[in-house]
């Protein structure tokens, strides 16, 4: 039996092993956003550094202006091909809370409606059930080979969902030590259940919070509805501003550096045959609502994109207050494509706002992100390597895709450090990564685990 | 010295424990939209009815399939002219609390920063401060003379600030026991601090939430962006459509109804010569946002509007999410004048809605009130009487005016008591009705007791 069977038959005879130890991080509400949370990510952190500490790897928990980062190191002068893996140990906010079928930070297994099996949490998925498959896949190697195949560096974070704020900034300080071959992330999903991926584009993101101030204080609409500005009508006007009939963005200057997508990449899109049914039947939608003149998988894979991530004013409560409010906010979001330029649509994006405020009234910014798009070489040896150990690992050639989500510290690693990133990850669609009720199929979980035990002997070679 | 003389002096002595009495109402929060609150809303029905009763009244709490009301009687069958008068104990809800300088429910009188004394408390004006000015007043007759100049039956219900759902239904059911001369109302404001009002006019109301779905749970807007149809964007477009860039509402059908203010009111209107700086200059506007071919008193008197009265969706918390929101909810409200048909025009805004919801989405709707606008008759003797009264308290005649509020079972007394109305308030534009920091002057509370003392006078001759 080669090296690499043993490994992967330790996989299998440990996952419920490995299930309650993911089990045990999952329970610790690391959620970054909200600074009532910052002990719960350092104590995230905490328990990362320590498990690393007793597969055999010199972990530490590093100190940031934000929430701390592990880093961690295995046989770094070794002379063998170094990979530097990314992943975060924080999440996204659990509301609404009412909605989890079983609470967010108790994980369990649980039976999806069609027999599959997935672990149920928020962060099952998203990211500590993905970053564990890395981390599965060394602890078996080394359980079975007393070594890893490649000298490996972790650099887990706590403050993806937040912007990764002060990430750049570690990185850049930290250059010498995070030298590697090439960087390894699973942080994306695969086509679907049977086809694995490999992300080669992903979008960037600019996303600010608008807030629009009209009188200096609630008001009653019966005295002075029909006189004074209603702050919800300005947002609910510029938000309707900022789509034409057509679903393209209506900002100035937005669609450049957009580039067309070339003819054989449409060509090879159109053969994987995505139908709305598909895509959007999974979560009760069927009529692709973007740009009209575009293909779905043009939609949501090489268009820019704009959306309201929340809206609150006024009156929310039981029943009915006739009241105009005093103000109105709103959180937005542009997906990023090409050599769209966060900046320039930032302050496109601003001035378009500013002039839709009337003269009495006021808006303020908050910024929240901002990063251009990333678009990994196809040619990159290690890209060649992985696509044969998926291939081997679930019997089907892997597809190259964009992926619409952000991962903006890939744009770091390729400046600061030089190095190319290879994005491999065991997603599904209906993972609900975000939403209530998150979950990761055993299945991804444990392949996924299979997955990165062939792609570390691959990358040996 | 005559009785009214001695009772307006009657008055000016016992105004420090008019105060307290109308304290102790106050800290009571019966905010009677939010269930949890309706064993205060009991409590202040109570409280009331003990201290009517201490009055001389035969006073009793009534039970409805809501709050209860309070009904009480002075001199039923003496044969004397009967007045019915009508207010309401409950309040509107505090929120946003953080915005109150003092607590809502611990009165205290204040200083503003013009040297006015002021009552501040939730409900300080709207209505408990306002009744307590008709209850003091009758408490200073009884208590000087031993009589009341007129007969009196109080109707004090606890659900004005939720629709006064069932007392329709309960005036009906009471139709004898409730028979009076003409009804008297305490629920509206003056012109200005030196000028009294009788309203003469009364906006309508229809008030409905609406809640537009679209995918089945909330989506990841990087996986979904650009595909999924965002509930916000759904109902932005609605709420910037029921506009038209001259301020006028599109709803097909809604100025039905709707009459051209006579040539000499509106003569009589620009008389008082209301500018954009008096009336939005207060509140810390401007520039009067309706109907652009309109002045700002038509605008706010004579026109029928619609306002946004509280909006969300999505992520509204702190930081970032970068989610599409399943659901999007908004109230919105329409004032009605004339003849407008409330049942029409929630029908029409409802077809508006649905020709504007996407084929795979859908949308709910809550309705919360309805009820047409009302105008009281010019000629009838009783507004006559009270206008003089009012002069001679005032030193000033008073103005007759058009109301934006709406108090919708006046149009009750008319159809099933056969009763006019005379509606006189002391509330004053700064007064903060439904927002935080409510407040009521003290010159409002004491004056208007003197008012009624003087209008009881008049009506009984």
């Amino acid at each position: 039996m080669s090296n690499l069977d043993t490994v992967l038959n330790d996989i299998d005879r440990d996952l419920d092993n490995s299930l309650e130890r993911l089990f045990a991080w999952l329970k610790i509400p690391s959620i970054s956003t909200d600074p009532a949370y910052a002990d719960h990510c350092r104590a995230a952190a905490g328990w990362l550094k320590e498990y690393l500490d007793a597969l055999g790897f010199e972990a530490s928990v590093r100190e940031t202006p934000g929430h701390p980062v592990v880093v961690a190191h295995y046989g770094k002068n070794s002379g063998a091909p170094h990979v530097l893996f990314y992943g975060h140990y924080d999440v996204q906010p659990v509301d609404p809370l009412e909605q989890w079928q079983t609470p967010p930070f108790e994980p369990r297994l649980t039976t999806l409606p069609d027999g599959r099996k997935a672990i149920t949490a928020r962060g099952a998925c998203d990211d500590k059930g993905q970053v564990m498959t890395f981390i599965e896949a060394c602890r078996a190697w080394k359980a079975m080979t007393g070594e890893l195949p490649v000298a490996v560096t972790l650099l887990i974070e706590g403050a993806e969902e937040d912007g990764s704020k002060f990430l750049p900034e570690f990185v850049a300080a930290n250059r010498d030590e995070l030298k590697a071959d090439v960087v390894l992330v699973c942080d994306t999903g695969m086509w679907d259940r049977a086809t694995p991926s490999i992300t080669t584009s992903l979008r960037g993101l600019v996303y600010e919070e608008i807030i629009v101030r009209c009188a200096d204080r609630d008001l009653h609409s019966g005295l002075f509805g029909g006189a004074a500005r209603n702050p919800i009508h300005v947002l609910a006007k510029i938000i309707a501003d900022l789509h034409d009939e057509s679903g393209r963005v209506t900002v100035p200057g937005f669609y450049d550096g957009v580039r067309e997508t070339p003819a054989e990449v449409l060509e090879q899109w159109r053969g994987l045959n995505l139908t709305p049914e598909d895509f959007l039947g999974q979560v009760g939608l069927k009529l692709p609502a973007g740009e009209s003149d575009r293909t779905l998988i043009e939609q949501i894979q090489s268009r820019p994109t704009f959306d309201v991530n929340g809206i609150v004013g006024g009156y929310t409560g039981v029943g009915a207050k006739t009241v105009i409010a005093a103000e109105a906010s709103a959180k937005i979001s542009f997906r990023l494509v090409g050599d769209q330029d966060p900046q320039k649509i930032s302050d496109a994006f601003k001035a378009f706002v500013r002039e839709r405020i009337p003269a009495d009234c006021s808006v303020e910014f908050v910024k929240h992100k901002g990063s251009g798009a990333l678009a990994v070489s196809y040619d990159m040896p290690a890209l060649t390597k992985a696509k044969a150990a998926l291939a081997e690992e679930w019997g089907r050639e892997p597809v190259t895709i964009g992926s619409g989500g952000s991962i903006p510290i890939v744009g770091d690693f390729k400046r600061t450090l030089g190095l190319d990133t290879l994005l491999v990850g065991f997603a599904l669609d209906d993972d609900r990564v975000h939403s209530p009720n998150e979950k990761y199929d055993l299945a991804s979980f444990h392949k996924g685990a299979r997955s990165w035990a062939r792609i570390l002997a691959a990358l040996a070679r």
